[in-house]
């Protein structure tokens, strides 16, 4: 009897290993055999189920979504910015870090890779910070001509990756909530 | 005849080698083979001269010193910030981005070359932009407590790394003047 199909839970199971390898050594030195090895799978079974590498790497981060901003809406900028810092898992946090990292010399150099990693980890972020500047907008707390505007994306996920690289720590919540206070509200000129 | 020691043109040369191969396939894929090869040298020269790759490429990165921010002093926060801007060659820029790319998973495993990379490609400008903030805060023009002094180089890194994954752009003199007007200068007060 030959199996056609993996299970949901297989597949997620499969799809976890994947991302802990991509962390551990990076896109260019994850091979499908180390991805076989770490799952009991065999090389086949991946063969068959994805493409290739860049395919079964993009649907494993297509499968690990990111937290979502969409349902923070609590009428202020400010209280939508803390309330997001405050929600986010630190763990999930320096995950998506490591993945990032991970990939970003890869990425390149791949553009159906670096199509996957802006679908799946940083456009639908981009989406619901746009959705809650909109919102602002609407209820005047922020003028749709604000200079600053255009570059709220830049500013939150700036923040973000600027801190590893200059103090060496990752960005935590406690540092995530100086920064808007200190640079993103003033920026905006709340 | 032994030659015992590269002439510094030699070792120019090397280094150029070391930084090109790096930004081709990044640290992890980097073999000393690859640069005994390009750069038609033995192996036992590189290991000679250099303990083994850690050390290669931090000496590498250590020759190849970043523009410098020291020497710009134009009387105010925004000409210094905009002075930045416009001095910097796009295509080191592009480069030293490119570096940091083939880099970032490497730094986060080996705490040597972490060492060598923020010694050599960050904190030198960090201490310019501090010093630069110093003489801001002498002549009167912030506060020495404004809030978003301890961010400005959170900031500039920061909206320098974030172009590229959101907007699929690299980070060029007049998106950066932009931003300096939009965001950097509006966060200060100024």
């Amino acid at each position: 009897m030959r199996r056609t199909r993996l299970t949901p839970e297989r597949e997620a199971e499969l799809y976890e290993a994947v991302l802990a390898l991509l962390r551990e050594v990076g896109y260019d030195a994850l091979t499908m055999d180390a991805v076989a090895a770490r799952t009991r799978a065999s090389k086949a079974t991946l063969y068959r189920q994805w493409k290739g590498k860049p395919e079964l790497v993009a649907s494993a981060l297509r499968h690990n979504k990111p937290m979502s901003l969409a349902d923070i809406d609590t009428g202020t900028v400010r209280g939508d910015l803390q309330s997001m810092v405050c929600s986010a898992d630190q763990d999930r946090m320096d995950k998506d870090a490591a993945l990032m990292r991970g990939l970003q010399h890869a990425i390149h150099r791949d553009p159906d890779l670096k199509q996957a990693l802006r679908e799946v980890l940083i456009q639908p972020e981009m989406d619901a910070l746009d959705a809650m500047f909109r919102r602002a907008v609407d209820r005047g707390e922020i003028e749709a001509g604000n200079p600053a505007l255009p570059f709220v994306g830049h500013m939150v996920l700036g923040g973000f990756i600027a801190r590893p690289l200059i103090e060496d720590r990752t960005a935590d919540s406690e540092y995530l909530s100086r920064y808007i206070d200190a640079v993103i509200l003033p920026a905006l000129g709340l």
